[in-house]
């Protein structure tokens, strides 16, 4: 960390206020708060995905009680249905969703990017067609920013373009100064001075364009700044480079938000590499397909061996399910394609990642964070258990 | 009522106790309260199905909130999937399920017999293929109260055809006879005296026959007693008919069960007539149809007329989901295939009916039961609102 990057960065708006409380001493791993105008976060955290408005089959109190401090919600999503000047009408997306606590909102353009042969993008921005209906829309870094104000977020990110993995260099480098663009006419697109607004450094898994592209972004200045374009096929270490290439060309008083990662050893090891926020429906997703996180590893409660298992999930965890449920039951409940499976489940596989932030926060606080990964992976060596 | 009908019957075991505290003036209504092994329930009291040992996107916190007091398990679908053996095993369905108010099974019977071509019946009992996978299976009044008390029901029901609507007299009364051998049969396979047995009436929509069943089956003598049969496709009038010939012949101081019955205004017409009980899918089926139940009538929220619409559900109404969100969210959830939409919907629709409940206890006990009755009416013919 340089002098420099401890300053008050001059692009950093008073919509947000972090603090960087804990360092540690062995690896870069940092323990922050962040104060928004909804509420404070505490780093390193997690998001729970709530695409349409609604992290799915859990009620706000539900998240609370997991530990969740702040939801994502998509752009993309909200935009096609219900519709943004709809939210707006509404009151915003809080009143809309009954959360009072911070909401942070994507751009739009991973969602779009996505759509394949249904988009096509120039400087102006991308035209695509709904997976709704079909029908024809363009975003682009003024339109997305002017739905993210419509829906009343509190962290906004710049339009980009999340480039796929494998890409040719070119392509990489082309969009990379694109998407530096963007983030620039994202920048000024923003009238409302109260919610923060994050760039986001793209490169593909280039060393000398992931270090411009973080230049680029600085330069313009955000008051946070996120990776994008990770966890999108490539190999955890070549993830883990990307990170320890450019977080710390990041400014150390700012918070940094690994986007759509991901598996819990990726958490431990991206908090260890100095990141600090994170988003990923790995957690919602896999539950309501059945397979639940816990403290030795992953375990997919349709298999047969559960039958008459009179466990919790996870003899470890304190959730709600893990409390009152044994596998049996959230084995019958799967089986029977019942509601309450997913709703359940997903209460522990947030649980399980909330519980792990916080382990992560107490031990960098407390300068153990080497201890708590080895004891994170020496429990997932453990066999047989579940 | 007859005197006799006011002392203890003979057949009333001590697995529960029914209090009459209150008789309406003007109607049959009566507000009473029964004490079982688990918990009072108080009566007129409607009781939600949970058909797979779970109401259908309710935590049981939940089904407490909107005023539930006892919910229903099915025997047919819990034998198969699970197995009652399985539950037994890891501690009973309250356990099971983490429900430790009082269950109510049904015998089994109903679902059966809604197989169709899937089942055959012969003096020993029905053979049929579960709707699962095409296996073989039995079920007699003994095997029914065995799996009942595996399942560690509260209230267990005799084993009993449901008889479709229309049907030949000739049918009725063979059907009808062999209930009542049926209920004596389920009533000598009772072990578990501590838990309660209801006998059911049949009888199908002939004034003789029901009265038959009834005298046959207080003649054996049961905890409580329940009209089946009944909402099979009849009208409301037919309906209400068979409850006037019938619940009065039932001894007053039991309870008296409307199996599988109704709308609100079936509820309240029954109460009208004196009935206790009442179990129905219709508020958590309709709940993830998007149909809700309100104090004007029904709503079907997937109306694009509520697509702004800022309202709740029902104005009138204290539920969780009225507090907290409006019709055009309710409406962008459901549209949205939302997890949530269904937690929401069935969260208002229980708390509708328990309300209904609740208010006709109230309205008895006040001795103003005829003035809620008509109130009830008049805002139902009141229009435009929702």
């Amino acid at each position: 960390m340089t002098e420099q990057n401890e300053t008050n960065h001059p692009g950093q708006s008073d919509a947000c206020k972090f603090t960087l409380l804990a360092t540690d001493a062995a690896t870069s791993a940092r323990r922050g708060r962040l104060d928004t105008r909804r509420g404070v976060i505490e780093t390193p955290a997690f998001m729970p995905v709530g695409t349409q408005g609604t992290v799915k089959g859990m009620l706000p109190e539900q998240l609370l009680e997991v530990g969740a401090q702040i939801v994502l919600a998509n752009t993309y999503h909200l935009y096609l249905r219900p519709g943004h000047e709809r939210i707006r009408r509404l009151g915003g997306l809080h009143k809309f969703m009954h959360w009072d606590k911070p909401i942070l909102t994507d751009s739009g353009g991973f969602q779009v990017f996505s759509l394949g042969e249904l988009r096509k993008i120039d400087e102006q921005g991308v035209r695509f067609q709904s997976h709704l209906d079909g029908s024809a829309h363009v975003l682009t870094p003024e339109t997305s920013i002017a739905i993210q104000e419509s829906l009343g977020s509190d962290i906004m990110m710049v339009f980009d373009e999340c480039i796929p993995y494998p890409a040719q260099r070119d392509y990489v480098a082309t969009s990379t100064a694109r998407s530096g663009r963007w983030a620039e006419r994202s920048k000024q697109a923003r009238r409302d001075p109260s919610a923060a607004l994050f760039g986001i450094v793209q490169g593909g898994m280039d060393r000398d364009l992931r270090r411009q592209s973080a230049e680029q972004i600085m330069t313009i200045g955000f008051d946070g700044y996120a990776l994008g374009g990770l966890s999108v096929g490539e190999e955890a270490a070549l993830m883990y480079a990307v990170m320890e290439w450019t977080l710390p060309e990041l400014p150390a008083g700012q918070p940094r938000y690994i986007m759509g990662v991901g598996t819990p050893e990726n958490l431990v090891e991206a908090v260890a590499r100095g990141a600090d926020m994170f988003d990923c429906v790995m957690p919602t997703r896999n539950a309501r397909n059945g397979v639940m996180f816990t403290s030795t590893g992953k375990l997919s409660i349709k298999q047969a061996r559960y039958l008459d298992d009179e466990r919790p999930i996870d003899a470890a965890c304190h959730c709600y399910t893990c409390r009152h449920y044994s596998r049996a039951y959230l084995r019958h409940l799967y089986q029977s394609h019942e509601i309450l499976a997913s709703v359940l489940n997903t209460t522990h596989n947030l649980y399980y990642y909330q519980h792990l932030m916080r382990q992560m926060r107490d031990a960098i606080a407390a300068g153990t964070f080497i201890t708590f990964r080895d004891e994170f992976y020496r429990r997932r060596s453990l066999t047989g258990e579940a």
